[in-house]
């Protein structure tokens, strides 16, 4: 899987303040630990501050890739961030993120499209959070036509469904779930990912949910998740349900997770 | 969820024992210890030795419907032990199980239809453990007949779809849960469950593929299990599992056992 890692954001209270502080062994710890809690990406997202959020993104990323080998994802609402971002990282990174909204389309692409970066993109339209299936496959297809104008193969595209907390609307949960297994039908070889944590927004206990729902997208489909893999049972999951779905040949993965004591 | 709780069977080890020695203690306790962690039904199964079974599983029987409240699940191969624990119970009980074998089907039904009891009804043909979705369907097509003959509504049947070791062949683990699926939707009100514990045999961590097979399985429609309840994080993936498919109204029953911290 595709495990996205999502601490290192600077939304969050602890991080925004090693960002203003120029805290590095702070972030470069949280890089340390999600890189070997398994991470496939780390997350870079510096949008505290418009003013700042380029200079303190371009700290970020720097710090990361010192720190672990494990590749980038750019995430960022502002398009020059994006593309500073590009300019430094080493390895091919994860562009973080496109929606099917015309202008975000117009200035991501061409990035995406020279980097050779793959590209999260959110099942969301012009009217902003989808409701039901439909409106999410409608946004794919859209940013399928935009990515085969650009240059860009469905393999470089991971759609993210959008996912609304339970809470929220349970008949939501299901759509999210129909959305990846369907998106994975109609475009063999495409990827599907989703910000996990918020289907249990308000709720307690939230790993829990959260990591019973990334077993019901998997075996929808799903082969990715930005999450936080330091998530107590949350990467074992991750590894069973690949098992499950035949995506782990002879559980070989999962046997070998178990021998280094990292079922728990 | 139906919950038959499953760890009262003399095939274990240490049941056996106990029936053998007539512990009592020992399967007072863990008639308790399944009834607390949520056990729905408890299963007996004393089918150790078949010259004793009758009298053992009258035994067990009595003991747990002292001990507890929940009603029981009797669990035989044999059509008479089925008929004994019949005349027993106390309360309206599971039979575990009948087939869609024809000897089968001609002993079970009729005890199913006096006593008024829910069924297992396990997907297995005549020539043994079925392979693939359609062997699957069609053991559960020969059952809903014979029970209609019976007067046995579907509303009373518990399909098992028979779960199958990923090590044996990883096919049938999508099979059974797209069994489930068809079941559910092919016969409204109707009801499956399975023995989720098969599915990791031969593996490390056992219950973490277990928790996460039964997620999967919820997904498609499961509304029970056949496990042991008292397994680690179990009845917490149960609980989240439901709320995730909408069966948990405002996720009362989740926030509940999160306040009496039986989410962990």
């Amino acid at each position: 899987m595709i495990i996205i890692a999502e601490r290192i954001n600077a939304t969050r209270k602890r991080i925004g303040k090693a960002v203003v502080e120029r805290d590095e062994k702070h972030i470069r710890r949280e890089a340390r630990i999600q890189a070997e809690a398994g991470a496939t990406y780390i997350d870079c997202n510096a949008g505290r501050n418009p003013d700042s959020e380029i200079e303190d993104l371009k700290w970020m990323i720097g710090l990361v890739q010192d720190e672990v080998e494990t590749p980038i994802s750019i995430d960022s609402a502002n398009p020059d961030a994006i593309a500073a971002g590009l300019n430094l990282v080493k390895k091919t990174p994860i562009i973080n993120s496109v929606t099917a909204e015309k202008e975000r389309i117009d200035k991501i692409m061409p990035l995406a499209a020279k980097s050779g970066a793959m590209l999260v993109s959110l099942c969301l339209n012009e009217g902003g959070m989808p409701v039901g299936l439909d409106d999410r496959l409608r946004a794919a297809e859209t940013i399928v036509k935009a990515a085969e104008g650009a240059g860009i193969g469905v393999n470089r595209l991971i759609f993210d469904p959008l996912i609304v907390p339970i809470s929220t609307d349970p008949a939501e949960v299901r759509a999210a779930i129909e959305a990846v297994r369907q998106i994975m039908t109609r475009w063999p070889g495409t990827h599907t990912t989703c910000g996990l944590s918020n289907i249990s927004f308000g709720l307690p206990c939230r790993n829990v949910l959260n990591r019973t729902y990334l077993a019901m997208l998997v075996e929808a489909g799903l082969d990715g998740a930005i999450m936080d893999p330091t998530e107590p049972h949350m990467m074992a999951t991750a590894l069973a349900a690949e098992a499950l779905v035949g995506r782990d040949e002879y559980c070989m993965e999962y046997i070998k997770a178990g021998r280094a004591d990292k079922l728990d």
